[in-house]
């Protein structure tokens, strides 16, 4: 029952990382590659590590035959995708990865984003993509939005807990530590090796565009509006995202209450009791750690969760959405184990 | 007026640092050098880097001849360097690097670090190395006990604050990003490249010892018992602080607070308004970075500092306080522009 | 058809990294995992990258029931694994990654290992481990001994080109770069991340250990003794090795019988005329990349190899050698793309 | 007898490494800092770790009062500063950190460079800069060329013995190990740090353009042509390069040869007979450390040198060169002790 799959935006690393996860998918094979300015090229030019596979030359988005594709991943700037993705047949079932379809009021897109929404109609037909969240939503979706990665790490760390109740809504403090392949492969100054290596920083400052994914969750998750204070910053590392999120509550209850949740779940590790994850144990995989520390401040406890940006925070999270949309097993192609060291 | 230092522990990363900044320093020249393991041994052979240097042979610490030595840098372990110390003659000058002389009451030294004190009597005397704000003391101090390299990051930010009473005493919470540095030069598996590199991880959990000295010097500054959260993340980068520190006030009145405080000050840069600073902009300094950032919610406000742990964090502020205790220029040897990239 | 492993030596990274490979390989289940010193550890304890495994819990190798065993891995150091696999039934399968029984000669073997082979008879029997050279002798062979992870990424370049005669045997000059974990997990102070980051050197000098497996297999590829000059250079990485090989044939020649020797080999990829390879692009994976540039002087040509260190140049290897030796399909578990970046 | 310079190409790494050098210099004082695209900021928003020094604002370089200055550092792209440095007053003496001063034969020059030289009357009155080859020169020269730090470093391993006739000319090989920073500050899809770390490649295949400074220099050594085969590396690290060098001679005479040469000079360190540099014990220092290794076969062995780029490999000898030519100390300023770890 294998099924047939379009890249859209290939020659980027969340592309890189589709083509990597579906390389050993048991279920998917890749119909069309699509990179417009890289259009002709073979991906081993652009891509050297993936060059033993035997992939379709990249091609212009409006050139490829949409008749024997089943699902389209876009991996475009969230203004361009809104655009593209609402163009491709109403048949074929899609999964934006970018911001463009993440926030379900255009008007707050509008604001966070700076300009105007370009398919405010299929807006409200998008399910967002966190899968342990929103799975049936996700099976019956046409079109799903893959969340931030900043944003995946968070939630996972807090949303269960807003749901239930166990913490207080109004004291939640969420710092970040996020490698650097998240800013994607664009030539920036800011991001060259000599650059970033060697030191950290905050960005995104005063407020990082993924808090109104936070505003947004967590406020559907607590019945009422949160606002937290979310500060990124920029490790001297490729792939990983550790939130360290302050917050008050009972650290027992807390940590029951993430275990209860996350038991089932097959990429969710929540870890003993009073231990913290790092992110080079869940590199390259779709696994996230979660773990808690409490505080000697009675009410005081500190939430991590670590996740790879790439994988669990974009490209694995929408395989496993491509998964339950095309009915496939959940975890198809996504139990590779973590790259360490 | 050229001063003779002693370095004892001569071997490890600060050390190391000591003699690196005294290779420039116009008026300190090193009389001898101690690292008990290596005695017999060239500097060159255990720090390449310095082969340059025409420096004594490494000796014993019994072995010293302090009839020319005006002053001693003890960079040992802090139990041992407690013993040592004691051992040092009165009228040698003394700058601790360890952990062995930061806190004033003993019986909270022997709570967070686990045994007891060994030399309680010459703890009386002992003055709390921040170069800025114990001038006067360490003038005329005999023995100062070096900072934590983490403590006197999350100072730099919040004790102007403190003292200033514009910020709430009870919602502080500090996160920060270490450098590897910090952990020393002795051999151990969770401080090899391939466990640090490529990732990063809460520790000291759940509560670093550098807490203590934040009780100290935070209830001092506030007149009143201060109890913050303390939560530091290793890096994969070898030189570095970066505090981010979470406070309730008035964003424009702490930055005002800051400039103002550290107008006259010459290794602290308080940033424009709304600017974070990178730990990458000191490396290798004595110079510590300091930004104010708001937070959408009312009230909260992030203050940032960011300083080298070997340099401002610990031999250079030895060697400002060294300076201040010799009665030379408070910045000689010390204005080395960072080194970047 | 599954089959069943144990691992010996599990808590280094090349025992992490064969855990890592058979946790997704069809055929294959691990029935038993010692480490010595870490016996009654859960694996999640010593690696928790792996956690979401259900392992067997860490043994001494005394006490494993060997009765539904086919095939151990030893992955330990190699005076230690001569005595080791010298005491596994002979039944088993053994693959042993250390240098214990990689040369043939144990005279050889003491002469650059510094002590006696502790297993000369057992050395009788053991087949040289790089798959696509000894490929027939390994799917008959009991015992395989995994290659030096250097030796091996000079000979994937170099090989082919002494077989067919195409290049002056005495003219052959290896320099390599490599990463960090090929030094394993034990704590060495000139392992720290502080030592090794930010920079290289060479080490291994004047003759590195692996130089004795390229006397031996090259000589038997020429047909004559070769000496090479081998210099291994640590770089701030922690997977990968490339080589870069001067050696004086014609570069037109070279490239093509590399191409053609390597033509049907799944995990060898040559590249076009003229480029050269990036160990960043192999890294987690089981592909070898090679790649010929010619040189103005004429007659002079630069034959470059890259792989992974864990992965081809160890673990990968080796269970590429098992799947051999359990009459499994060669390629099996192995297809996992290289993860970039 | 303070001497003004100014600096053109502020912004670029080779600027600020100058910068930072003379911030600490004793003679002297930057008088202009030109950056036309930056033009109107200050240094701070371009450098931040520069921003406790008192510095001139950028300007463009037509807007500069060349009365006051002494000697104009060019720090810019090659066909650029020829442009720049042939409009500076003659009486303004000029150190040229590009490639557009460096080989003394326009062709030649045309040849590797690939466009017309656009100051060859200025060309033939440039003086090469590598400070310990040709001091004197530099001394009265009005015009000095920096060298490619590629050059320079491969040249600190062989000049000496290629003027001593110790070594075989047509039997050389130069494999280098490079850092990022020597790419410079443009944004390159290449140089980012997702795309440089963790790994290594040669790069600049097949001819590397500094080949072109050893054809010239080496040739100028021996009195006849030389032809070296040089392939560069590149290396996840900001600063250093390794230079290892395959050489015909006898080990000793090697090492005595350059012992003796290197004895006076205040830069330059030999390490012991058989001892390997690392670049990270010379990293934001002016040292060159060079080895020397033999190797089993006779007549052939291995000579090494390590620089930092930027500093010894550029501006560091800038400034080296600047003291020779405004009269000062040579070393005046550049004493700083390398920066480990």
């Amino acid at each position: 029952m294998t099924k047939t799959v379009a890249i859209i935006g290939a020659s980027g690393y969340t592309g890189a990382e589709l083509i990597r996860l579906i390389a050993t998918h048991p279920d998917l094979e890749i119909g069309a590659l699509c990179a417009d300015r890289k259009a002709g090229m073979r991906l081993a030019e652009v891509f050297p590590h993936l060059r033993h596979l035997d992939l379709p030359e990249l091609t212009k988005v409006d050139t490829v035959d949409w008749s024997g594709i089943d699902l389209a991943f876009a991996a475009l700037p969230h203004g361009t995708s809104q655009q593209i993705v609402a163009a491709i047949p109403e048949r074929v079932k899609v999964i934006d990865l970018s911001a463009g379809f993440r926030l379900s009021d255009t008007a707050v897109y509008e604001r966070w984003y700076g300009d105007a929404h370009r398919a405010p109609e299929l807006q409200k037909t998008a399910v967002y993509g966190l899968s342990e969240f929103y799975r049936d939503d996700i099976r019956a979706a046409r079109l799903v939005a893959g969340t931030g990665c900043n944003a995946a790490t968070g939630m996972f760390a807090l949303l269960p807990l807003l749901q239930a109740g166990v913490i207080d809504p109004d004291e939640i403090i969420i710092d970040m530590v996020c490698g650097v392949s998240g800013a994607g492969r664009a030539a920036k100054e800011a991001m060259l090796h000599s650059e970033v290596s060697e030191g950290t920083h905050a960005y995104g400052l005063p407020q990082h565009r993924h808090t109104s994914e936070f505003d947004e969750q967590f406020g559907k998750a607590a019945g009422r509006p949160v606002e937290v204070t979310f500060t990124p910053h920029l490790m001297p590392a490729n792939r990983g995202i550790l939130a360290t999120c302050h917050v008050r509550g009972d650290a027992d209850e807390i940590h029951a209450t993430l275990a209860e949740r996350y038991g089932p779940e097959p990429f969710c590790e929540v870890l003993p009791m009073g231990e913290a994850p790092a992110t080079r144990h869940v590199r390259g995989s779709n696994f996230v750690h979660v773990g808690v520390v409490g505080d000697r401040r009675s009410g005081r406890v500190r939430v991590f969760a670590a996740l790879d940006n790439l994988t669990k925070g974009s490209s694995g999270q929408a395989v496993q959405n491509a998964n339950l949309m095309l009915g496939l097993d959940e975890t198809a192609g996504l139990m590779l184990a973590p790259l360490f060291p």
